[in-house]
């Protein structure tokens, strides 16, 4: 079992394995049904099984998915993300999120012919030695030429520039602060036009890793509202609605690098996820799903705020509405964080006690109520523990 | 595009995109019809669209496939691998090939505290920085702790082991020598037998990369003719028949370090691949697949071998009969192998002119047969061509 779904690190109670998916919810291994706030921890973002998404998959399945080259989808797609994301100029398509992150550092090398990479403390970036939260296994040489800085602090990435001098290669970066358990923040727009005037200042590449964030804050790419465009894009997770996929966007001058740089993987052609993902891109457009998610995620924000404010429990909650986290003060070892969580989920909304969660345009008011109802049964609980004050 | 399949890399004429596949012939998006021996790089083992694969991963896709957690069908899956593969005590999932290797180098330095890797001089592992064959972005720490060896070659490997002396964590090696561009070997039993002592005697793992070979030569693992069991092995390509799927087994030894190390991936517990892996696993038994690709592949050499000796033609053929490669004497430039593989294309037959290719079960003695027409028809172009003997 991967570390984080052992079931030791599970809230008491708590389903281990899936049965099934349909919309907004999720039924767990014992057919116990729950509101899904997970949403397969990012990557479904329209709903389980979107017919649109599915029958589009199927079109193409029945056609031929992994074949000696990519389908005619792949330019289809490669164009739809030209243009829907602001800053692309080109596409390449992989499976995971650390392909698209660890590529565009490969890329911003390859690029500049230097080799220091600026990374935030705390930030994920994924799952390989250069960039894994856990430490066993890897060597300090794995974590070679990176320089951190702390997000939202324009001196602190100054000063790590200046500590790589002539061979900054790249700035990766989050679309918003969301390291693990710890409140999330928003990008100071001053912060991310900082990033952006530092890389044109030094030569260096900015790499959004937009791959949790990605199509759930901006069609566009998420710092467009900040008017902030990145060099290099990472996407995944919700491009292709739970099908496996990532992307790298980049703009015209990385073209010649991103083709200089093996990147492959046997399934990387795979024709399925690339008509999942166009299907996606489609429908993230037709059925305006940003603005969907954000109206959806402040009704659940102004709610939970009441009820904990009710229930006088110290709740914080951080990150953008659509993708929120639910923090306890004084809760350092997560015990009420895992009780609520337990809680509610007895009651039928599936919650996370230290990562963010993820809402999807299935989603409905009456989902959102039963959401608060659970949570309410959560607070509940918080107030029956011993020692609650 | 991603590099190695980038139309200046290809034949003159060959086609760089795919509309669909059946069995073992894969169609281009101009319609013309082959058959398929790259059977998209290895995944397609039993056939494209094998109809059992299909029906299983159509039954878990209309239940769930990206969820919050796996599910039931990975603890089948996995309980087959283990039951299955002959060293295996326990089997972890991912998605890239590429996950599966590095995955069991972080593996094993975490099991045994020590950093050393030995690779074999040209042997492909994947496409990441600490192993990719092109240099592009990548730095020289990305290779660091990694010792030479050449394949078949054991005093080379103790030469490695030596210079990593205390340090070794583990040795990786590939089921047999398919480096790109040179002959293919297989792998020297005493060589096999004196990588697994060496390991033995200094408490280092054995990495089995079966990504490529895994599931062609030997349904318990490709080493298992050999006697030689490793401690890890890394499986992607033909587990699935074409769904994206990659796995780590290793011995009870390592489960523990396995545990600590932090793999995952946005899709790793996708179950519409485990549940097309599983039906692989059984179609494999069942058709007895592991022979039946063995006889195909002899026809096809023997028959290669007859039509290139009455051409006066030296073509060599190496590695195991059903993964073929074919390389052309005095060919450095490949433009004997471009030459021929295009015009076997024209008659119907898709081959590769420097990459070792894959027949599948599906394949059947008619298009082993068209083949050998298309290939008669690629002599005699070389044949024809200015300077031709």
């Amino acid at each position: 079992m991967w570390g984080h779904l052992h079931a030791a690190r599970l809230p008491d109670g708590y389903p281990q394995f899936f049965a099934r998916a349909e919309g907004g919810h999720v039924w767990d291994a014992d057919g116990r049904r729950y509101v899904d706030l997970m949403c397969a921890w990012g990557p479904v973002v329209l709903g389980h099984r979107d017919p649109m998404v599915e029958a589009a998959a199927a079109r193409q399945a029945a056609l031929g998915d992994t074949l000696n080259g990519p389908a005619p989808v792949m330019v289809d797609l490669a164009e739809r993300l030209v243009d829907r994301i602001a800053h692309a100029d080109w596409a390449i398509f992989a499976k995971n999120g650390t392909d698209a992150t660890t590529g565009c550092v490969t890329i911003a090398r390859a690029a500049t012919g230097r080799r220091a990479i600026l990374v935030a403390e705390g930030s994920y970036h994924g799952a390989l030695p250069w960039c894994t939260p856990v430490p066993a296994g890897v060597t300090p040489e794995d974590r070679a030429h990176q320089h951190r800085f702390r997000y939202n602090d324009l001196a602190s990435v100054e000063a790590a520039a200046d500590a790589a001098g002539q061979d900054l290669a790249g700035i990766i970066v989050t679309a918003f602060r969301h390291d693990n358990v710890v409140d999330q923040e928003s990008p100071d727009p001053a912060f991310a036009r900082g990033l952006r005037a530092l890389c044109d200042r030094r030569g260096a590449a900015l790499i959004l890793d937009d791959v949790r964030a990605g199509f759930r804050l901006h069609p566009a790419g998420s710092w467009e509202g900040l008017g902030v465009r990145p060099d290099l894009s990472a996407f995944s997770k919700a491009l292709g609605n739970g099908h496996a996929i990532a992307a790298i966007t980049g703009r015209e001058a990385l073209r010649d690098a991103a083709a200089r740089v093996f990147l492959t993987g046997s399934f990387w052609c795979a024709a399925v996820p690339m008509a999942a993902a166009l299907a996606t891109l489609d429908a993230l457009a037709t059925r305006a799903v940003v603005p969907r998610l954000a109206a959806l995620g402040q009704v659940l924000r102004e709610g939970l705020a009441e009820r904990a404010r009710a229930f006088g429990i110290g709740l914080r909650q951080s990150g953008p509405p659509s993708m929120p986290l639910l923090l306890f003060d004084g809760d350092a070892d997560f015990r009420l964080g895992r009780a609520f969580c337990a809680a509610a989920a007895q009651a039928g909304a599936y919650l996370h006690p230290r990562h963010n969660m993820f809402l999807c345009a299935a989603h409905d008011e009456a989902d959102i109520a039963t959401v608060l109802d659970a949570a309410e049964a959560g607070f509940r609980a918080l107030r029956a523990m011993p020692g609650a004050g």
